[in-house]
């Protein structure tokens, strides 16, 4: 440590940590500013979801340090990740923290930032797109549409102890467009929610892998949603939208026709 | 129209439209996929919010066509930017289409996109930053954190008729964090909606200018906010963020202590 201070005083390191969000996947959707960020890096650390091309942007000889997803187990707790990142910067300079989607969204961002500055390192956000808006975009879903939606709800599948979020119930029984991060696995007991609410043929869309070349998207009603991801084997990474505005999707198209259909059986 | 077509078939002109979002004001939060676009176009058609340093990235020889707000006047509503878009498409070949944030989230870009699509142009979609998220992350506020929110609800100030939204009505209600765009010059009345729940230290922020070097941000509690945003006159384009999570902002840290000040005073 008497090393790395000595070092800092004479100027040969200047520790700073810069937050980026990655965005949804697609390395392109990087913002200029984080690209540039990337240029000046000394270290980088970057998540499971992070597309690696982005670093590339980073000098060759900067260190890059794979940290997966911070809560799987304790060698990459928060935690650690935190120290980690004060660590490379005393030691190195510059270090980026690459995030998928923005970091402050349903990141621990904060988290990293504030332990930073107890430090008294100096920091620097860069926002990004968060796929939960960024995803839905590219499937020319939009989020707010007149006559369908007035307002974006976004609600992670699991609260900090894993259960369905309270929030999610509430958002279910609004007429917001509500956007489920991480609910891939519970999609089923998700879309139950919604069903209990008479929202049986809300429309649907399960976005896998937005903005990358392995995009797929799957597009139902709360009763078939379920059923429709089992079949087409939809994996994770995957965001699930619930709402009117789905219906103006083209791959809608045909299950609005077969609900006619019936309605219209119905009526002889 | 028939010359129009023959540059067409002849191929001197191949019409298609890319919609970006321009993020949230800072011209170096584009995308790099945003900026490689604007490189190829022939035509950039961008609103009030989108910041002027943007049309750098395109071509001198490109025509740059400021459409302001499309829905203040009729010479610009938002039928004859769709149309415009059409035209100078068929006229000139690559059309971008610039919108501040991200085009899908509470602008209008599905309703240009479906214009185009009807024509048969090939259209493509570059998502952006949202203010919504954006400028609460540069100010380092999270929009979900441990045991403060486990949600995130963006709502217009105004409905499709300029009352004020029925979804924020609820949202109020809710343990969301709540970002309201375009709520600026009712603050007062939507604070209130917040504290008709008894939520009067429901800690808020309005961020003014998010992103830019004019950025300005005041924090108070829903009952002081409204007096706050007249006091320090804050002006439009700016974002309100009503939830708990405001209270990691240092701009709190007085306001939490004046709350505890008066009481342990009233336990006197």
């Amino acid at each position: 440590m008497k090393l790395v201070t000595d070092r800092i005083q004479k100027g040969e390191i200047t520790p700073r940590i810069t937050l980026i969000g990655a965005g949804p996947g697609d390395p392109d959707l990087l913002t200029i500013k984080g690209m540039r960020a990337l240029n000046t890096a000394d270290v980088v650390l970057y998540d499971a979801l992070v597309n690696e091309a982005l670093l590339n942007y980073a000098p060759e000889s900067a260190v890059k340090v794979f940290i997966g997803k911070p809560t799987d187990d304790e060698a990459f707790s928060q935690k650690s990740v935190n120290k980690l990142i004060i660590d490379y910067a005393l030691n190195f300079g510059h270090v980026v923290r690459l995030k998928s989607g923005d970091p402050f969204f349903f990141a621990r961002g904060y988290e990293e930032i504030d332990f930073a500055e107890s430090y008294s390192i100096p920091s620097e956000i860069i926002p990004g797109i968060s796929s939960a808006t960024g995803a839905p975009s590219l499937q020319k879903i939009p989020m707010i549409h007149k006559g369908l939606s007035e307002s974006f709800w976004a609600v992670s599948g699991s609260d900090a102890r894993g259960n369905l979020s309270a929030d999610l119930r509430k958002a279910a029984a609004s007429d917001a467009t509500v956007v489920v991060l991480n609910g891939l696995d519970r999609v089923a007991e998700i879309a139950a929610v919604f069903q209990s609410h008479g929202k049986n043929r809300l429309p649907v869309a399960v976005i896998e892998n937005g903005s990358t070349p392995a995009e797929r998207v799957v597009v139902g009603v709360a009763d078939t949603i379920a059923e429709l991801v089992e079949e087409k084997k939809i994996a994770a990474p995957a965001l699930l939208v619930f709402g009117a505005v789905v219906s103006l999707h083209p791959q809608f198209q045909p299950i609005r026709d077969f609900y006619e259909l019936i309605a219209n059986e119905g009526a002889y």
